[in-house]
C-alpha cells in the first residue's frame, strides 16, 4: 500500500530540462512509478498561485498519491524542506507555505517532518536544485516503502501563507482576483457561500466595471459578453463567453472585485425590494 | 480487454489546474490507468482545430484506447455529452461535432449514446466543468469494464461539423489554411490526391504570394525559402525551410490557398505544355 | 531486461499533434510502454540547444531507458537516422550531432548503427515525419526485445557537433551563454572547474555589464539583483534573484561572458591581493 503514484508540480516551465532531470532521478530509483505532471507552468516563484493551484487540484487525487511540489524561491538558503501528511495526503514541499491553503488544513492536524536525513538524497546536492537532488530521491524512496519517520525530525512550526480573506460587510463583499486561468477567466477569493449571505439582486464590479450578467455557465450570455458565475472551484468567477475576461478587464491577480446586495441601496429602496438600481 | 489507456485532449492550456483535477478523478477511480496527454493547447473553443487534430492523431492509436475530448464551449447548456464508438475507436466528447472529421466516419456507422446515467458522474456536477465531473468519472468506469449501454440512450442524430471542402474546378483548386503547427507550417484542406488531378507544373499561391518551390521535404530548398509539399497528414502544406511560413505570409487559419495547373493558362500554351508562365 | 521506458525529446511544441501521433504509434505496437516526455519545447531545429538539453538530463536516467530524439531539420534528405549505444545508454536520433555532447562520449566508444531495415518502419513513410514513421516503430520494436543489430549496419562515422569550448588564458576565461532556462537564468559554457584555475576575487561581465555579486544560490542577494553562481549542471550561471537575467541583460544564446581573476590586474596589486578593483 505504499504510494506508486507521484505527482509533480513546479514553476520550471513546460519542457524544462529540470523537470526531465527530476523524472530521471525518480525513475532511476523506482522504475515502476507512475509519474503524473500536475503543472510545470506555475508563475515563477509565485507562492499564492501555487497554493491556490494545490487547493483546487489535490482534493481530487487518491490519498495514496505522493505530491512533490517545487516552487522554491528560497532554494539553497536556510529554509527547510518538508514531508507533510495531512488528512491522509502526502506531500514533499519547501517550507514556504505553498501547501497551507489545502482545504483539509483547518480540519485536521498535519504531521510535518523536516528533511534532514541526507542518506536518502543524491550524494552531491546542488545549492540551486533541491528538487532533483533531495525531493526526487526522497519521493522515490517513499514510493518504495521508506518509513517517513526516517526522513527527519517532526516539526511543530512551519511557514503559513495567509489566505486573502475577503472583507465582508453587512451587504457587500470586497475580494480580489486570485487566479487567472488560460481562458482568461478570473477566479476570485469570494466563496459561493458568502454570496448567499447578500440580498439579491447582486451587483458585481471588477476593475471599476459592472459585470452586466450573472448566470450559471458561460453559454448563458451571448458570445463575447461578460458574465459572473460560480467557478468549478466554488469561488466567484468573472468570464467572457468564448473570450478572455482578463484581456477585457486588463485584469491581474489582486485586482479588486466588489459584490454588493440590495441592502446598500439608498433608504427609499428597501432591502430585498425589486426597485431598479440607477 | 477493457481499455486501460485513456487519452486526454483539451483546450485548457498546458499546466492547467483543470487538467490536473481531471487526472486526479480518473486515477482516483482507476489507479491502474495509463493516461496519455494528446494536447491541452488546442485554441480555446476552436472546434475546427480540434476536429482536425483528432483526425490526424487518433488513427495512430490502438483501438482499445479511450479518448476523452474536452473542447466544450457549450458546457453546462443543453448540449449533450456523447459516448461514440466508431470503427472500434471509443470517444467521450461534447456533442459539438469535434469528432466528426475522423476518417472512419464516411466508411462505418458510429454507435452514439447520450450520457444521461448520472450514477456514473461525480455527485456534485459543476455547470462549468463537465470534464472533471462527468467525462472523467465515466471514462474511469468504462476503463474498469462498465458496459457502455448503461451510460444512456442511443442517439440517432448529433452535431456534424462541415468539412471545409476545397473548390475543385477543371484545372484549379481553391482551398484554405486549416491548421498552423508550432513550426509555423501551414496545413491546408487540399488533399494530396486532388493535386494529382491537375496538369503539372502546378502553381501555388497563398495569401496572394506565389510559392516558388514544390518539393517533397523542407531540405529541398535553401534555409529560409518557401516550399510547398505534401504534409505528413496527406494535405498540401506550405513551409519555410527552418523558418515559419505563418510569419512569412502572415497567415491565419482560413487564408485562401489556390493551386492551378497548366490547363488554366492562355490558349497558346496548351494543357500539359512546358511553356513558361509569365 | 528489454527497455520498457521510452523518453521523447522533440522540437514539435507542447500539445503538438505530431507528438500525439508518435505516442499512438508507440503504444499501438507496445501497449505496456512507459512513455516519459522529456521536452517538446526545444527551439525549432536548434541542434546546440538539443545537445545541451540531452547533456544535462540523460545522465539522470536509468541505463535501460531508450531515448527518442526528434529535432531533425534534415528530415527526408540524405541524412541518416541512428541507433546509438553509449556507455549503456540507448538513443534513436537523426545523424545531426545532437547526441554528441553527452558526457560519456569522451570516455567510452559508442556503438552506432544506421537505421536501414525498413521492415521495422511503418509501411508508408512520410518524407517530413520520420519520428512517427521510422523512429517510433523502431523504438517500440526495441522495447519488445528486437536485437539492435537487425536495425542496420554499424557506422564508423557520424556528424559531431563541436562543443563551444571557452577561451582560457592565464587569468581569464571568455565563454558564452549556451542556454537560457524558463526563469531567464543564463547558463554558460564555462565549467565550474575552470573557474577554480583563476585567482579570486573573480570579476564577471556579461553583455558588457559587470555582475555585482557571486554566490552559491539565488537567495544570497536581495530580490531583483544579479548574481553569478554555479548552475545545477556545473556551469557558470548568471541569474536575477526571483527575476529574469535574460530580460535584465537582453541576453541571447551566444552572448559573450568573460571571467577575469586578479592576475590581470595592474602590477601594483599582486595576484591574490585583496586590493580593491577600481
Amino acid at each position: 500500500m505504499t504510494p506508486s503514484l507521484i505527482t509533480l508540480t513546479t514553476d520550471f516551465g513546460a519542457g524544462s530540462p529540470y523537470v526531465a532531470a527530476m523524472k530521471g532521478v525518480l525513475l532511476g530509483l523506482n522504475p515502476k512509478l507512475q509519474l503524473i505532471d500536475l503543472s510545470h507552468r506555475l508563475p515563477p516563484q509565485d507562492l499564492r498561485a501555487t497554493a491556490f493551484f494545490l487547493r483546487i487540484t489535490l482534493p481530487y487525487y487518491p490519498l495514496d498519491a505522493l505530491h512533490v511540489i517545487v516552487v522554491d524561491p528560497g532554494v539553497g538558503t536556510e529554509r527547510s524542506l518538508l514531508y507533510v501528511e495531512l488528512g491522509g495526503r502526502r506531500l514533499l514541499v519547501p517550507d514556504n507555505g505553498c501547501w497551507t491553503w489545502l482545504p483539509e488544513l483547518g480540519q485536521v492536524t498535519p504531521v510535518v517532518r523536516r528533511l534532514e536525513a541526507s542518506r536518502y538524497w543524491r550524494r552531491q546536492v546542488s545549492k540551486t536544485f533541491h528538487g532533483r537532488d533531495i525531493l526526487a530521491p526522497v519521493a522515490a524512496h517513499l514510493s518504495l516503502g521508506l518509513d517517513p519517520a526516517l526522513l527527519g525530525p517532526q516539526a511543530d512550526t512551519w511557514v503559513r501563507l495567509p489566505w486573502p480573506e475577503p472583507e465582508c460587510q453587512a451587504d457587500s463583499i470586497r475580494g480580489e482576483v486570485l487566479s487567472i486561468d488560460d481562458f482568461g477567466n478570473l477566479i476570485t477569493n469570494i466563496p459561493e457561500a458568502s454570496l448567499r449571505s447578500l440580498t439579491p439582486p447582486l451587483r458585481i464590479t471588477a476593475g471599476g466595471l459592472e459585470i452586466p450578467h450573472c448566470g450559471s455557465t458561460y453559454g448563458n450570455v451571448p458570445v463575447g459578453e461578460l458574465i459572473a458565475l460560480v467557478s468549478s472551484s466554488g469561488f466567484l468567477e468573472i468570464a467572457v463567453n468564448q473570450g478572455s475576461a482578463a484581456k477585457r478587464l486588463r485584469a491581474n491577480p489582486g485586482m479588486p472585485v466588489v459584490v454588493t446586495g440590495e441592502g446598500i441601496q439608498p433608504a427609499e429602496s428597501g432591502p430585498g425590494s425589486a426597485a431598479p438600481r440607477n
